[in-house]
């Protein structure tokens, strides 16, 4: 049975030394986030997601969830319980506004809470997790009574919240929606068609779900410009805050999947249910891009979420399981043989995932803090650079984290051998849960054509620009450092490659498009790359202050250093690669005509 | 439902365009192998495959095999209708001696018809599989007594064979195995301990399973030096050939795994079995080493079989899905989008794909054919090559084949967006199956092992030399041929890292053998890219000779060459990511103490 214990001791390394957290103690938003607050949430938060979610976890996907024949559906043994107590912790609020009951924590740490909840059961964390997209919706576009009447329950776990975005026919292009929306005159709408996909779309969890729906008002031009969003309560609110009438939406079915068992994924069928619309008409995308974005870079989070959890429990195997010598003579003389993790191709596995998910945990705080702010920052300059930075990396951590995580995940399954295969070991679910990150809230391939058709070229390119000049601010501080030279160096090389792909895509894809579609799964690898190269810079200068400052006793600092320095050898030298592809062009790809394959 | 359709036009190309298997009609072994025959057998095997393996495949995935309080096991509905179909047409021996009833067509020949039956039915495919692993070992280990017992109705596929090695406590380090031998005096020995993991173990296919199983005989020394091979026949085998009692062997369990649920993966429980010595006391490592090289062909095989299968459905389903339109205008204006085949990215995996499979297949016979070669050439020289290349090439095409195989069926999966990751559209399990082809028969880090510990330095490099030899003459006899220069210098960058690769282990390695363990798994990719490059590079060239050879209309060659292309300017240039892993050593990899993860 695999276990979860939480990076407790790298989360305080991120907000001490590398965000330096303390620092916006004045900041709107961060008043109550002390670095003493930060930690004892996150302890509270560990103890629950250690001793009450990572237990569910094999239960969930085990049992699945069940949908009985009057469309209800039950969670998994304990599930209903866990969620009890983590609505009765507060759990649900940690990240949102006081004014609605929520704590209001700064996102990151809600992000660092949420990296605990995906590790230890990421099919549960995903009935809150959807629920904060709910939340994020309504706060940014909904009226002033809709977020009076909704907000307060999703806030404090009583309600749940989902996204409808799929139907049968299409995903990626929302364009071809057909649900329809037929205004009653009352201000609310009749909604119906089929939505499928919906994570969390029905369950025995809580009171009452609220159902964000994109759907298309009657007479409402095609494609995406004539898409509306609405709120569609499984059970409508009454005046006064209580429940009324069952509305008319109803689980149809509950998809049998790879993984994520414990989560209910719903064909939900709408049959004139009563919506409410959120925004404005034909706006619905814009409402629903905010909760992509959040839901983007937690959903990149997942993918390190299940590496991370992968990576323990693949250590303490490596640990354990003593097969076969060292290759420099017995290191176990006195046992039959030594522990695997003695042999340089187990190490290559725990490595690659160790030195990738400290990278890619601390390139998704740095940017979930840009997240706060973008959100809280007086200064408009500031600002302007947070809301380029959010949209710059998100498609890169939603996409290359998952891409990553899944791959280091299959390594530390790996390093079981034939009992990683075995799902009593638990290996398998890891890899079976993560590989759902890499499909749902676009494919990997819409974040990284995201990536090179509209987020480098915004604005003139100044999101990539204002990166490129930080990083070279970096090396220019930092080249005459001999202890950082392997860093600096590396990150020199990294940001060269990125560099060079970008002034490609600039050269030749305005001129051929299929250029920019062809170089961009490349790209935003190297992107990834380049951007943990920068998290391990500046990871090891802050390793080397803080042993500078009386942490030279602790070992915590040189392991850093030496994963940073495998991160530079082992990993980064993929970005020559990845660039050569991006140089390749589109032609050899393009070539063979479609019968032709 | 995914759908299976067998690669038969590739197989002529491979037969008859790359190794002109005609040239070999003298030696003994092909005489029956012409081309037509050659054809018409896997036509039939094709049929075969496509209309009664294949729709099985869905069902053993998801209704698995089932054991019962007494022991027995049930294999899923239509298996054993669908062997028996299987032994009347007499597939098991199509590659077997006609000494003992088999076809006796080359290896190379069967070689197609296995990758026919894993690509419809992994799980099926591994009961016959299994089978001739131990008709090789009885084969060629075992007295003319033993062959006369037990080859005839192995071939016939009226009896399976298994393979026993692993033990709870140990897999690759078989020295420590406990499983014990007592010589009863008679000849015979009462084998005792338990098995696990033994594919294939019980089932209700046949009359009887022959278990092949490892043991340490009674006062035998410790470690690998002890163990001996035993043959274990679930029924007893009198005298005149009919069955006799059941043996002391039972089936204790069966394994849930991610995937191949159609096999019974069993632990097998030795109570005082009777047991028959194949080959000598203390020498049964070297006998299941026989079993163990063919294996692992199949294996690396098996790997491909699933990302071919899932390329293939990867491409209906991109050419039948409409969603959003090209990024150069679209391409089906009549519709309301473009099949997402217009799109790069789905492209890329498709190619990824296809160049992959094609290189892969072309590389696997190719080396087959020395399997032939090897058995068959009265030329002791040819033999020698035969042989060193078979010992060469089997670790690569066992572990980079696998590799990629997992990664490219993954992306095939992602082609299918959300549906990929739903069960009832088939692409999960080839994921699921492919993952068991990297773990068995040897993990893949043991084989990288295998190859740049044994494999590399027999009789002083003679191997890689001969091939970097064999390379080298390919591109100086081609360097001038304009059509040919895509070719031969992306196989003269690759064969140049490789080259580097290899001089830096022989410099590092011996110094300090983590070098050699840290490079391993790169050096393994790097051979396997190299090795599809230069498969490419003669594909081309026979294209070219086709197209100038009557065959300019056929776009069969265009289509070779365009993939051959994308294969260059798009797979390999991992080779320069690899050869710079290789030569960071082992320092960043063996840096932290165990205890400082």
């Amino acid at each position: 049975m695999p276990s979860y214990s939480a990076p407790l001791r790298d989360y305080r390394f991120i907000f001490r030394d590398l965000l330096h957290i303390e620092r916006y103690a004045n900041m709107p938003g961060f008043q109550d986030a002390s670095l003493d607050l930060i930690d004892q949430v996150l302890e509270e938060g560990a103890k629950f997601c250690e001793g009450v979610l990572a237990p569910l976890n094999a239960v969930g996907d085990e049992e699945g969830c069940v949908r009985h024949a009057d469309g209800s559906v039950t969670t998994p043994t304990g599930f209903k319980d866990a969620y009890k107590q983590y609505v009765e912790a507060g759990w649900p609020g940690i990240g949102s506004t006081p004014e609605f009951g929520g704590q209001g924590l700064p996102r990151v740490v809600n992000l660092a809470f949420s990296e605990m909840v995906a590790s230890a059961n990421m099919a549960f964390g995903m009935y809150p997790g959807l629920s904060h997209g709910a939340y994020e919706a309504i706060l940014h576009h909904g009226s002033q009574e809709q977020k009076e009447t909704y907000l307060p329950k999703i806030v404090s776990g009583e309600w749940t919240g989902t996204m409808n975005l799929t139907e049968p026919h299409c995903g990626t292009d929302l364009g071809l929606l057909r649900t329809k929306a037929v205004p009653q005159g009352d201000g609310s709408y009749k909604i119906s068609g089929q939505k499928i996909f919906i994570s969390a779309g029905e369950h025995d969890l809580a009171d009452n779900i609220i159902h964000l729906v994109l759907a298309r008002i009657e007479g409402a031009p095609q494609g995406t410009k004539g898409i509306s969003l609405f709120i569609v309560p499984k059970f409508l609110v009454k005046d006064d805050g209580s429940l009324g009438a069952r509305n008319g939406v109803a689980c149809g079915k509950i998809e049998e999947k790879m993984g994520i068992h414990g989560n209910s994924t719903c064909v939900l069928n709408y049959d004139e249910a009563t919506g409410f619309l959120i925004g404005q008409e034909n706006k619905g995308l814009v409402a629903m891009f905010t909760m992509m974005n959040m839901a983007r870079l937690g959903v990149g989070l997942q993918g390190l979420s299940q590496s991370a959890v992968a990576y323990q429990n693949g250590l303490a195997y490596a640990k354990d399981r003593i097969q076969g010598r060292s290759l420099t003579g017995p290191k176990n003389s006195e046992g039959p043989a030594d522990p695997i993790i003695v042999h340089p191709d187990v190490r290559r596995m725990l490595m690659d995932a160790k030195s990738f998910n400290e990278g890619a945990r601390a390139f998704a705080f740095w940017t979930a803090l840009y997240g706060d702010l973008l959100e809280n920052s007086p200064d408009e300059k500031v600002r302007e650079k947070a809301g380029d930075y959010m949209a710059l990396m998100t498609p890169v951590i939603k996409g290359y984290m998952t891409d990553k995580g899944y791959e280091t995940a299959t390594n530390c399954q790996q390093i079981y051998g034939g009992h990683g295969y075995i799902e009593e070991w638990g290996m398998s679910q890891f890899v079976r849960d993560a590989r759902i990150t890499m499909i749902y809230e676009g494919a990997n391939g819409v974040q990284a054509l995201d990536l090179v058709g509209r987020k480098l070229a915004a604005n003139g390119g100044r999101a990539v620009f204002t990166f490129f000049n930080e990083i070279d601010a970096f090396i220019g501080e930092n080249e005459g450092d001999e202890k950082l030279k392997v860093f600096v160096d590396g990150l020199k090389k990294s940001k060269g490659d990125l560099q060079e792909a970008t002034q490609w895509l600039m050269a030749n894809a305005m001129t051929n498009f299929d250029n920019a579609g062809a170089a961009s799964h490349d790209y935003m690898h190297l992107f990834g790359i380049t951007a943990l190269s920068y998290m391990w810079a500046l990871m090891a200068k802050a390793s080397l202050e803080a042993k500078a400052n009386g942490g030279a006793a602790d070992p915590f600092y040189d392991g850093k250093l030496a994963t940073g320095r495998y991160f530079v050898e082992r990993m980064a030298p993929d970005s020559a690669a990845h660039l050569a592809k991006v140089k390749a062009g589109s032609a050899s790809m393009m070539a063979l005509a479609a019968d032709a394959f």
